[in-house]
């Protein structure tokens, strides 16, 4: 089987997209969910543009990485100055990474117009650039910028760039279309022409500005690239870069090659929801292969003749990439998928269980209101247990209120005062908070302690708020989503109102709740 | 010039897709704005699924077009009925268009499975039902379902059923993939062995459940196609359908088609805009050519080398759309990017002036606080202005209080009061809400609007809650982004602060404020 490498560079070119804005954490966690999904390289930044990518590199060590290699990114030597005194050039080396991926000129516009400098002054710098990690036993892949755009204008010159990289030493030469407008027959047919005059490894970057981003890598595989570069949702900047998690199901599950591991195709739709809840934008619905709606039918005849014969309308199949068929406006759902969720908690329901019925169509019910339990494990759990009467309440809300006001009138803005009842006695708490969110929750932990005092073991170490049907502007409804840790587990509960504060509210009762539970102590 | 016929499903296929939802006035709009653009066909829906499509083709007449032709689209006759019996075929009848759009199957495996007929059956279907709306002077376009997908299984039954049409005397012949699932090079093989077989126009119709709707478009084109169908936004079942706001520039701009009439082409955006307020959907800022983003430059060097010459990082001039440019500002954008963004409504200000840098120092010191401007162009306009003291404040915040409790002891789960000083008057007032920062919407602008009765003019349409440093749990701080509109123009302010109410006050603030100052009122 013929074999693609993957470079993801959501970190890095991923970033550019307008919106997108990483913390080092998130960086951190999408590393983690692309090691897993098993791609080759995952390219994390540039340690010379600017603090926050230098902190990550020096935390990379942390990750202890299965199958990705990272790779710090980073430009060939400005002109006229030695490569060993170019900042940028000694920062990529502090990334301390195995691989560094090199970007240089291939179009002469650029070199006369943007860098302002000689053709052969731009060979040298990607020579110079080259040959200087090679030195330092680095692998190198060089991002040949402009490619497609150089090589229509004056191929002899982009041929040029390449051939400096690759006498230099470089390990991969990759053909960047960076402006996004290439046609799929010339990706192909100037790729073809690189693969056969070169003894070095091909990859394939294009930009989406022509709504074709994912065809121009596939021409470039069919052409002989074996290394393709993307960012995982097509996150970019102007109309983003190649899209991979369409580029792997198309190459892996229709051409024949391998991308990732085959048991790890499953994992296709889950990484591309966490990603995006990281990133905290809304994963497009009709994303092929990953979106909600990729396999969601609408036409009665369609949903007919799905259910007919599965081929007549879907592509391939949904469980392959581990997504789901969704037939709108009817009752049949994921009912398996319910099912093996409960099963990590209670094994004893089973496909034929009178409670399944219930706890189904319970969740629909809280789905219709805007809940989502695919990041929300501890609020999914607590609401099966519930249902099944396996909790008894630890406690219950007598009233909460909150007040916050501008100018503050002392050191915090926010001010909670609220009521715990508690088996027959009952907590008044009140505290002072930065926002009213931190007020109650500070307030509620303190009312909860006497009663509880193993809740002083956890905090929460996340807070994520999601605008629901935006459109009605203030008014709309949010998610919060709200991960709380204990040093050894991590959990996460939901909560969905039109008032952020009660949706703070229902996702923190279930953080302590869900606590309670997992060390079984018995409410009072 | 070579022309290419543009047929548009939106009214059609687009309303498959998951969300989209039509009223009769809906479609009237879409047609007209389709019309004004100027292509060939509007495909407006099908008179025997349902009452609101026809009543659509009752108030056609009203229409009065000027480049679009409608057409009504409908299903071959029923397997083993007269075709002047069956009641679809009547029903498109009475739509009353001059050209009708009949689909039939040619993949065995339909006919088999689906239909559950014999292939001589299928063929007389197709060939009765061409001719009966021949006979009644109608112009045919024969849409073979599933045609790539048959071609691939049984290329000779494939053929057969186009031949039927033909036979018959369909004008055109379009070859759908229904699935969405085709490879670029197999649509340009399969594409090219009609065109060379028949002598009538070949159509093409894709989906995009591959990601690759534009590209195979294209790629028919490039065999010989002469008619695209697609829908002008992207919409359709799944993934949805060939994104003709892609195609057309791509065709147009780039390979020397005629699409659309030239002086048209700069009505792509505003139209792409259109379609997606009417549809009720967010245009997606990535889209190709139409998008917000799709001219945004972030990193430094983009953004910098943009300036130095436009074909350096776009593909295409913006305004060759009707779109335009924007320089993100970000922590990796330069001072030239900032300049740019002034110019449009400061051009005095230029490279040299004093004023600059005290600017740029005051944007990376909002930045260090976790503000972003470069989804925030009304923040930002404020932020110059008040810098270079060209506004005098139309309001200030005397105080506001905000009480949230639960449970409610009212319909409205928050109240928020407050006073504002404007000149030497002052006003308080009160509302409730359904969470606190609606409340505090409310409130301010009960209070402002006997100062400024133009406040009541605009609206919220977009409210957006964006967790930083999300790992300090509820005392995370976080940016709030607001969009308003008054119909003709939207506008974003962006507000931060560890209290999210605090945060939406300033946003909510802003967005006040760039209404007052873009209506050139004077503070009182």
């Amino acid at each position: 089987m013929k074999r693609i490498e993957i470079f993801d560079s959501t970190l890095r070119d991923g970033a550019q997209g307008e919106g997108i804005s990483f913390s080092v954490e998130d960086k951190l966690n999408i590393v983690r969910l692309l090691d897993e999904l098993g791609v080759a390289y995952v390219e994390a930044g540039n340690p010379g543009s600017n603090p926050k990518d230098l902190e990550f590199f020096r935390r990379a060590g942390e990750l202890n990485l299965k199958n990705a290699e990272l790779v710090a990114f980073g430009s060939t030597r400005r002109k006229e100055i030695p490569v060993e005194e170019d900042k940028n050039v000694q920062a990529l080396l502090t990334a301390n990474t195995k691989a560094v991926a090199l970007f240089g000129k291939s179009w002469d516009l650029h070199v006369r117009d943007i860098l302002r400098t000689t053709e052969e002054e731009n060979f040298a710098m990607i020579s110079d650039t080259v040959s200087f990690f090679k030195s330092h036993g680095k692998k190198v892949i060089f991002d040949a910028e402009h490619f497609f755009d150089g090589y229509k204008a004056n191929p002899d010159f982009a041929l040029k760039s390449l051939e400096a990289a690759a006498v230099a030493g470089a390990d991969i030469l990759v053909l960047c279309d960076t402006n996004g407008g290439a046609f799929p027959n010339e990706v192909f047919n100037i790729t073809k022409s690189v693969v056969s005059r070169f003894n070095i490894a091909v990859g394939i970057h294009v930009h989406n500005d022509g709504g074709l981003a994912v065809a121009n890598s596939i021409m470039a595989v069919e052409a002989g690239a074996v290394h393709v570069q993307g960012t995982y949702l097509g996150f970019g900047e102007r109309s983003g870069n190649a899209n991979l998690s369409t580029i792997i199901p198309n190459l892996q599950l229709k051409q024949g090659y391998r991308c990732i591991p085959a048991e790890n195709m499953q994992l296709l739709t889950p990484v591309a929801r966490s990603i995006a809840e990281i990133a905290n934008v809304r994963l497009y619905g009709g994303e092929p292969y990953v979106g909600s709606s990729a396999f969601a039918h609408k036409a009665g005849m369609h949903a007919d003749g799905v259910l007919k014969n599965s081929a007549s309308f879907e592509h391939v199949p949904p469980e392959a990439v581990g997504n789901e068929r969704r037939l709108l406006m009817s009752e049949i759902s994921g009912r398996n998928a319910v099912l093996y969720r409960i099963s990590r908690f209670c094994p004893e329901i089973s496909k034929t269980s009178p409670e399944l019925n219930g706890i189904i169509e319970e969740l629909k019910r809280m789905e219709l209101e805007g809940y989502q339990y695919e990041g929300a494990d501890a609020s999914f759990e607590l609401l099966v247990r519930k249902r099944l009467g396996k909790i008894r309440p630890y406690f219950e809300l007598g009233y909460y209120r909150i007040t916050g006001e501008k100018p503050n009138t002392n050191d915090y803005s926010a001010v909670a005062t609220l009521k715990v009842h508690v088996g027959d006695k009952a907590q008044t708490a009140a505290a002072e908070g930065n926002g009213p969110v931190n007020a109650l929750d500070k307030a509620l932990r303190s009312a909860l302690s006497g009663f509880y005092p193993i809740l002083s073991e956890f905090h929460l170490v996340d807070y994520k708020v999601r605008v629901m049907n935006s459109k009605q502007g203030t008014a709309a409804r949010v998610r919060v989503l709200i991960t709380s840790t204990d040093g050894k587990n991590e959990w996460t509960t939901v909560g969905v109102s039109t008032d952020v504060i009660e949706a703070s509210w229902l996702a923190l009762r279930e953080s302590m709740e869900y606590k309670l539970v997992s060390e079984n102590v018995e409410p009072l």
